[in-house]
């Protein structure tokens, strides 16, 4: 669809904000109940070619969102529930910005879509794990990607006057589909009937009052006289069943400080290097120096410094920047060094306390970050080589890899390590283990893995199958060499659809649906001239032209 | 991408066929054993701009498979497993063919790749509810879709000769994925570990003898000079699984001997009706004219004319047909006509000998042909009568709709009726039943209905929610006017994304990760530049040229 793009994407992107430099949002603290409002700067989008009206949102929108979820997690323990509402008289938000859409490449909508959908599952991640419940209090017309946030609350409050309505306006107006999450929202977590959502996603205007109560797309209606007092009643209530601390500080996230240069960006625990002739990015992260804190006041005192959470804080941003700022970029190959056994120390504590809330919120964000990696569309290729620290925790990374490489020469030991960490601290997408998904069908295998005491030398890593292939240290160089030039020669595209099936093997939930079938299938979508031609839908918006479509349905 | 379709489909395809008039494969039989052979005319695809060569194959030779699968069924009830081999020397099958592949539409694709999937979960569901075991005889090379053939069978044994391999080299022969459930089944059904799944996805030439074995792709590799004993052998094991009657007849399944006109297609009892210009058809289909049979003789007596197989089989055709050859039909309205106590009193006779096998066979279609419907990219409304026929087994049309209106008028009596066939007889793709599926969530209102005895009238289906509207007499023909007609001016694509959707609440499985995760990556890879473009793969595939890939990850 060459000739429909007319941009890439632009400078570099960081994913790094803090709420003294939000543009878009305001957060304000009232005890339990905090408030999120959405009050988007026509002016400020990432690009200057398109205006945020009617608090429409573009990638620097969520960035803000994705960024004070964050916070409230680990800056806020004593916040129970949060309202997420707008500034902006009459109007809750528009969604995605349709000019920001009609301006961007195939690669940077898709982008869009993936981050904004793990914006709105930690949401969802936060109040299923972490005491943290959410109220969308929509105060106005909640349109599109408006109501995919919404949807990802706990509960949505509709103001009930004559304006106001939720609504999934894609299909009609865009001939795109409510990408953020909205389908699968609709029938798999609200539960609204399947002929109701295809009625409801037909119509443009949308539906407000009685009626979308009664279809199950709002939780209740409220005259504006009475709203915002209703609102706050039904988030203390929120409020008042979460586990998280009822006082205490926080640990304030601080910026990661990267040093960057033309082709690398070094972190304090991560570094990332860049061939781009090559397409291949060298990801290693580090094991920590020195014994990591033990204590829950220890942990506390060392706030984002704590090793696990900044190493994690760190792979995240090189994640995200790799799939943002540098989409030819194929194959990242992934490396962990430094002292096994202080990974293997630090899943010891982690493991220890478990029910501290901080330990609790560091677990779930690697959780989230590994999961990142999973939902990436780069091949990951792990080389474990001697002096390497993929042990528990940092082994999940290797057990991520599509491919893991192992060295097997007598002379310099090799080996990966497995812990408690590994069974059931960082499930993927689908709800699997690694290991389960690794062995998936035979969960005598993970029983057994997790059962054998030490080490796991090259050889053992082989046979037991946590490790692709063991070179010998003569065919190491050539074999390793060879994986990531030939990976390269393939199409970029074909390795993105059949790693995204072949990691996600097994059980499917709502997360893997929404990145799984919605996704892919609004991919297509974005692909089709119905929507992205010069007669399509995304370009003749808003211009008095009609949408042309070519009426063949496929 | 229309610059890279040079073909749309041609005259009208048709589905019916029987083993007189196989081009392509040859059915034999030797007591519980039959053998399925390959043997493709090169000559005789259905376009004459490609040859079929070493068994590749076109949808005319899927047409062929899947007439013969149904044959099995329903007409040798003593066979009790299917060797699934090839007449060709040295070669089992190539797979699609590449030349058909290239000179395909878009729509064309993803319609030939949905109808082999149906095929082959025909045989694995052949396999799970008929006692019909099918085991592929690899007796040579086994490349892309005759691979993922051979993943529908229950066992493979591949030759063990210096040649012959699997293979799924699409990713990077053809820069598309092995789409025909290959990538699904590799990971799901057989297990193959993720990572060893990704080595054999991108090596053109495959893998062969004991690693084969080792990682999971075949059951055995035998030599050649004892390949045909070992088949044998173990397809008698299988067939001594089977739960099908020893001995007695089938039922033939006779030409439908439909009637067609320019705008129709009429059946004995349902009828097809075109409206290309508002692109809508309407399907109506017809209870019985007099009691039909009530005892497994005179069922066996009546055979292919036993009203329920009579209706779905033309059914089937229909919405076959309605796919392949109407692309620009966006709308299919469904009806039922006649009396709907004699659909219920044929639901009776359904459940009070469903243990006979020419009735599970007969139940096992009926729920073959309504996931047709389920998974054809039309929109579906039913549209609820006086006189309407919508009851048990032909309800499951009208709860298959995306929408269904029923029309509410006093003076003219309206109902719709369930039986116990709504309460789980027709499973969709992911497990559910049409009910469970509406409900999903609300188990007690599935239970509801279901006890609910008697006759629905328009306010208590509409009340119960098992139609979406019931407009008066005042409103209706207003309000079904506006229903087709606003559909038909949404876009083809975001209807066919949205439907894909909703349709497929709640969990997933094999089948449904099939057609929603697998084929709409497919599809998004069949509309990329890199696979289909003038440079792609497909295009420059056996050329001589290069493709040249855009590199970017998306």
């Amino acid at each position: 669809m060459g000739t429909t793009e007319t941009r890439t994407s632009s400078a570099a992107i960081s994913f790094e904000t803090d709420p003294s430099r939000y543009r878009h949002w305001k957060l304000t603290f009232d005890g339990p109940v905090a408030t999120l409002s959405m009050d988007v700067r026509e002016d400020a989008g990432l690009l200057p070619d398109y205006k945020l009206k009617l608090n429409s949102y573009d990638l620097g929108v969520d960035i803000e969102l994705a960024d004070a979820i964050q916070r409230l997690r680990f800056e806020h323990p004593e916040v129970h529930a949060v309202i997420v509402t707008s500034l902006k008289e009459r109007i809750f938000c528009a969604g995605a910005n349709i000019f920001m859409l009609r301006g961007s490449t195939h690669a940077w909508k898709v982008n869009f879509c993936k981050f904004t959908n793990e914006t709105r599952l930690a949401m969802e991640d936060a109040s299923a794990h972490s005491g943290l419940k959410f109220l969308a209090a929509l105060n106005g017309i909640c349109a599109g990607g408006g109501y995919e946030l919404a949807l990802a609350c706990d509960e949505i409050v509709l103001v009930d006057d004559a304006n106001s309505a939720v609504s999934l306006p894609e299909t009609p107006l865009l001939a795109v589909l409510p990408g953020t999450g909205g389908l699968t929202r609709v029938v798999d977590k609200r539960k609204v009937r399947r002929d109701l959502a295809d009625v409801f996603g037909t119509i443009a205007e949308g539906v407000k009052g009685k009626r979308a109560v009664e279809w199950g797309l709002v939780d209740a209606t409220v005259p504006a006289s009475r709203f915002k007092a209703a609102v706050l009643e039904r988030a203390q209530a929120l409020a008042g069943q979460s586990d998280r601390p009822a006082t205490g500080r926080g640990v304030t996230l601080g910026p990661l400080n990267a040093r960057e240069s033309a082709d690398a960006i070094v972190y304090s625990a991560v570094s990332l290097s860049l061939d781009r002739a090559g397409r291949v990015a060298t990801l290693v992260v580090r094991a920590p120096d020195a014994p990591v804190e033990a204590t829950p006041e220890a942990i506390l005192a060392a706030g984002d410094q704590f090793w696990p959470l900044r190493v994690f804080r760190e792979l995240d941003d090189a994640i995200l920047r790799l799939r943002v700022n540098e989409p030819e970029i194929g194959t990242v190959v992934l490396k962990a060094e430094g002292d096994a056994a202080r990974v293997l120390e630090a899943d010891r504590v982690l493991a220890a306390h478990a029910s501290y809330w901080l330990v609790r919120e560091i677990t779930h964000f690697i959780k989230r970050a590994l999961k990142r990696v999973d939902l990436s569309a780069k091949t990951f290729f792990a080389f474990v080589e001697p002096g390497n620290a993929f042990a528990g925790t940092l082994c999940e990374l290797a057990l991520a890899a599509d491919r893991s490489y192992m060295l097997n020469d007598p002379e310099r030991p090799n080996a990966i390590h497995l812990s408690p960490m590994n069974a059931g601290a960082y499930p993927m997408s689908n709800g699997l283990t690694r290991l389960a998904a690794r062995f998936y069908g035979t969960p005598d295998r993970v029983a057994e893995v997790l059962a054998h005491a030490g080490p796991f030398d090259a050889a053992e890593a082989a046979e037991a199958g946590l490790v692709t292939f063991a070179p010998d240290e003569i065919d190491w160089d050539d074999e390793v060499r060879l994986a990531v030039e030939s990976r390269a020669a393939l199409s970029p595209d074909a390795l993105t659809g059949m790693e995204a099936n072949l990691r996600f093997v097994g059980p499917e939930t709502l997360e893997t649906k929404i990145f799984g079938r919605l996704s892919a299938w609004q991919n297509w979508i974005f692909q089709r001239p119905n929507a992205v031609g010069e007669d399509g839908a995304l370009k003749t918006y808003g211009t008095g032209r009609r949408p042309n479509f070519d009426k063949t349905r496929v």
